[in-house]
This record gives structure tokens, sequence and C-alpha cells, in this order.
């Protein structure tokens, strides 16, 4: 069962909770922002289905609520910032402006963070580029879930990448994808509707094959990006890898199998290398590398010539990366946002929790 | 069949050929150096097997042994490189080499190339950083024989990314791979062997499942990594566009279906929106992020904990990018490199074809 909302009530609802939890309020502004963002875009694992654990994070104490987000160490092109236990949704978006303001003097900006949380989905602090004529890019690495290739052990996170691009009138390039197989949220999808997952997704303690959904509560892990080998796991191994490194080895966050859990009841990684969950943050100036009139028009054509492409059979349309998110964000800021019913229960305790009134602030039902 | 030669032979031979084709002496040992850099790393097909396939576009006028490599717009922190039609072997070096300055002077350095050629394996470049105490990052578009996930057009070329990242007392992090599920050099092997490929690697004319070793010459297409959209082949997909949005689209360079072939007899692409190849090189110093020492033992800690990950049921050992590759260097630095017979031939074709005496190069024969 599902109940539909607006994206106002939910907004509300969040912003109210980040509010409870000691934000700012233009923090807790830009935080429901970002985390509604996921839930607009489709990708409703990341959206406010995960405004529970948040809160729960922040009961420990491992959510500073009112964070003094600093820089560290810096060149004219870098600098690696401290979040202080902020939540990720406010800390990576800082991030991003100081990468911006950075390419605006040198070309470009790269900023590597430390003692960071959960971001969100890195395609929002990537797509802060598009409104500055710039290129953006966002990464951040996460708690063990994937074995590399040929490995028994998790040793990586899921590791998202973003790339956002500008184009002239075309709608613009947003690459946004975690560096697996399949994400955690579709094998969670498969559990509640108590289905098999396909091959290639995930494997058993030992790194045998599986279809088993909870295989991952047995010891088991995701796979990275390309299932096995021969199939060219390896370079999922190394794209994560990467994200790993630039995210909390070059910022000095705590990385590869101490990266710090995301659910409350998992015990933190003992022996942590460093503070926190790191990210990787990066913005391009179009023009620190050509006219920007003519990249605009060149992207346009690359655009355009993608989105024409003969479709192969059985298919109807060829997308560019981010097509079917900027749908989707259109219909539900139209037609609202689904909650399945477990989240709506999840919201309804949050706010009694938190002294809130939850009917008050979603009282305009959609159905 | 197949005959072994030294390292020094082949050197011997390349630079030969490459000082007849009019490059100056020290471009003609730097191209030796890169082109063979892919021998030692056990990526074959482009080593010393694709020097016939440069001399035949140096014979076509589309490569200029005498270059005139300039840079045409730049920031502190960027800058874009015309290549004059050189050998991607000798422009794309180069391109790090002002990369590594810029990153000198500012943190970080990012050089787009247009009219550029095929530029060997990305890995070299990224390398080159390693000694500087930078991460090195290369990538290069290529002519079009990757489909778009639910494309039967070939839109884009194997798109390689390549990642060096500098370690302590541990051998470093070295990504370099193509985008794609399987390197078209797979292919070739499969074709010479004459067996099937496995499913996932290409598709046939209309974009169904094949796996016939020859589907590329019958208007098939390679797959991005991930082969098919439930095992993520978009992600593939958006890693290769974003490998071509760098490369070309910011340089100027021909992009997508319009990137220039590199055998000889394909016709070049009609209405080419840019210049040549495109190549994308970046170089980041660690201490612009952390004091090196830092990011050493760190690194170093992250390298040991993979290469002691437990190995999965039936494997004996974790591997990180590029220990399998530098194991390779090792050995054919010592044991020499195997020629199979049709690459012997060709480059005894191109011996006479030179007027090069084939049998004084390769006279010291280790078999």
């Amino acid at each position: 069962m599902e109940s539909n909302h607006t994206y106002q009530q939910l907004a509300a609802f969040a912003k109210a909770v980040f509010l409870k939890m000691g934000c700012t309020d233009s923090d807790a502004a830009l935080a429901t922002k970002v985390l509604l963002s996921a839930d607009l875009r489709g990708i409703d694992s990341h959206g406010i289905a995960r405004l529970v654990g948040y809160v729960r994070l922040w009961e420990l104490g491992r959510i500073n609520a009112t964070p003094n987000i600093k820089i560290i160490h810096e060149t004219p092109s870098t600098a690696v910032i401290d979040g202080d236990r902020g939540l990720g949704l406010i800390v990576a978006p800082r991030a991003m402006e100081i990468a911006m303001e950075k390419a605006k003097q040198v070309g470009t900006g790269w900023v590597s963070v430390k003692n960071s949380n959960h971001f969100g989905i890195a395609g929002y602090h990537a797509m802060m580029a598009l409104e500055q004529e710039m290129i953006g890019i966002a990464m951040t690495n996460a708690s063990a879930l994937v074995a590399p290739t040929y490995a028994a052990e998790k040793l990586l996170g899921t590791n998202p990448i973003a790339v956002a691009i500008p184009a002239g009138e075309a709608a613009p390039f947003v690459a946004d994808f975690a560096t697996t197989t399949a994400a955690n949220g579709k094998l969670e999808i498969a559990q509640r509707n108590n289905t098999t997952i396909p091959l290639g997704w995930a494997q058993d303690a030992a790194g045998n094959p599986t279809q088993d959904a909870n295989i991952l509560k047995n010891g088991g892990a995701l796979l990275p990006l390309g299932s096995e080998k021969e199939q060219g796991s390896h370079k999922g191994y190394a794209l994560g890898s990467i994200v790993d490194i630039f995210s909390a080895v070059l910022s000095g966050a705590s990385f590869g199998p101490w990266a710090p859990p995301f659910p409350a009841y998992v015990p933190m990684p003992e022996n942590m290398p460093g503070e926190g969950l790191g990210h990787f943050i990066g913005a391009m100036r179009i023009d620190a590398f050509r006219p920007a009139a003519d990249f605009k028009s060149n992207m346009d054509l690359w655009l355009n010539r993608f989105r024409n492409a003969t479709p192969a059979a059985g298919h109807d349309q060829v997308y560019v990366a981010g097509d079917l998110e900027r749908a989707m964000e259109k219909e539900r800021m139209q037609k609202g946002i689904a909650l399945v019913d477990g989240v709506q229960n999840d919201l309804k305790a949050l706010a009694e929790k938190m002294d809130l009134n939850f009917d008050r602030l979603f009282k305009i039902k959609m159905e």
C-alpha cells in the first residue's frame, strides 16, 4: 500500500524534523531540498525514507546539527574541508560552493571532505555547477557492502559518481550512479516483494553467485559494476576504489572497510584510520577550456545526436544520462510522491518522537 | 605460432620506424617508450601490433610527424592544446607535462587536447604523475564501436580511463580500463581462435545479444561496461559519454560517431564537428590536499588491506588495479615479448616498405 503526498507536504515535514534536530533555518531548508531531490528524481532509497536514519545518528551524537565547517588545507585550486560531523546534506553543498569559487578564480576547483555523513544523492551536488556554466562532479565513499573482484569480503561502499555537464538549448547531461551493478535499494525492493534478484548483483559469504535478495544479512556482498571478471567487474572495482581514495584517503576520512555505517545499529568499525565519511567535489568552468558558446553548441549537437539515435529492437527511445530522472522530477512535482506504508509509518513514529504534529504537516492529503 | 623478442629489439625497431616517419630523435624515443609500455604491460592490442596502423595514417597525411603542439586557451589550472595532428604517443605526454606544471603552481592541472591521434595506453600518461607525487588521470575518445544502452547504433569509442595514485612503500594503484564490458582486442583474439564470445560483450546490428566474435564487421557493436540495463550498462554508457565529452567537446576535437577511425581504410566521417581525436589529462598534487607523508601512509594501509583481503572460493589472491600489469611488465622485461606470426609478418613487411634492415634490428633472437 502507498499514500501520495505533495512535495510541499514532505518538505514541510522534513524541514520541521531538521529544525527539531537544531539546524538553523537555512540549513534545515537546504538539507530538506537536498534530501527530497532524491524522491523527486525517483531514487526513493536516498530520500525521505532515510530521514529516520539521520535522526538516529544525530541521537547517537554522530551527526552534529550545528557544525563548524572549515577549510583545513588549501591551494588556489584545491581544499580539504572538515565537516565537523555535519549532515552531508549541508556539508557537500558547502564543498561545492568552495569548488565553484576556486573555479571562478583559477579555472577549476577540487574539494575533498572529511568528517562528514551521508550526503543524499551525488547528483544534487554535481548539478549545482550547472547554473554557473560549470561541469560539476561529486562522489562519496560509504560503508562497505561491496566485495572486490576475487574477494569474499566487503571492502567498499556503493561509492557513487555524479557528473553534470551544462548545454545550450538542450537539457543537460547528468550522470549519477553507484559503482556497483545494482544499488542496495534494488535488493530492498526484492526483499519487500519476496522475489529473487538477477545473477550478477550479489555473492554469498564465500564469494559464490547468488539470487538471494537477503544475502547481505548473511555475510554476502554486492558486486562491483560488471558483476564478474569476464564481464569487467575489475573495472567497477577500480571505479569504487578511486571514489574511496579521492573522497577519503585524500581528505583524511575513514576509508574502505572502516567507513562509518549509516544504520545506527551497526557498530562503528574498530581502528578507524580517519574521521567520518569522505566526499570529493569538483567544478570546472567550461570557459576555462573553450568559449562557452562554442562548448554549448557542440554539447547540444552531442545531446541531440544521442537522444535521436536509432533504438535497438524492442526499444523506442535512446536516453542520455539524467533524462529519466528529469522526467520523473517533473511528474512527481506535479502529481506528488508516493510513500510505501513502511516509510509512512516510520515518519509517523518519528513525528511522535519529535513532538511534531504529523497530521497538520501532512494535512492536504492527495488521496 | 609466436616468436619471442627482447624489449630492446622491439624498441630499436619501433624507434627506427618513427625516425623514418620524420620524428625527431627524442620524439621517436618517446613514442617508442609509450607504444611498447602496452606490450610490456600485457595490453598487446595497443603496442607494437599497432605500429603498422600509425604508419598508414602518416602515409595518408593524417599523422604529422613534426607537429607544432601549442596551448590555444588556458587558465592557471586548465589548458586546451592543439596537437597539430601529431602522434598521440607524443601529444599526450606533452599534455601531462603541462598539467603537472599547472599542478605545481596551483594544486591541480587539467588539459583537454584536440587534433590528436591514438595515444597508446592511457595508463602510461597517468603514471607519469607518480614520479611527481601527483595523482595522474588520462582518458581519450576513440572511433565509435560501442552502442549506448537501448541503441542499435555505434556512437561511442571504447573510451578508456586511467587513474594512477602514488603510495609510500606499497606499489601504487594504477587503473586503466576501457569503459566497455570487453575491449575490442578480446574479440580479435576470439576471431583468431575461431571461438565465440561470452554473452554481454556485443550485440548484433538490430541490438540483439550475440556470441559472434565477427559481429562488428556486420553492423554489430560492443556493449558498455555492464552489458545490459539490468546489469548496469547505462552506467558504462555514462562513463564512456563523460570520457567523450571531457576529451573532445571540451577541447574542440571530433566526438561521438564523428571521432576519426584508427584503421586507415575506414573513411573519415562526414560533417566532423571538431578536429582529430581528443584526450583529457589531469594531475593533482597530493600535498595540495594533505601533507604527502600522511597521504602515503594512509594509502599504504589502503593498498595492504585490499591486497590481503580474504579471497573468494576458487581464488587465492585479491589484486589492486595495476598489480597484474606490473607483474607482467617485470616478466616481459626479463623474458621477452612474444609476437604472434601475423604481427611479426606485418613488421617484416613494414621494414621492407620503409627500407629498414629487419634482420639487423631483430638480430639477437631469443629463440
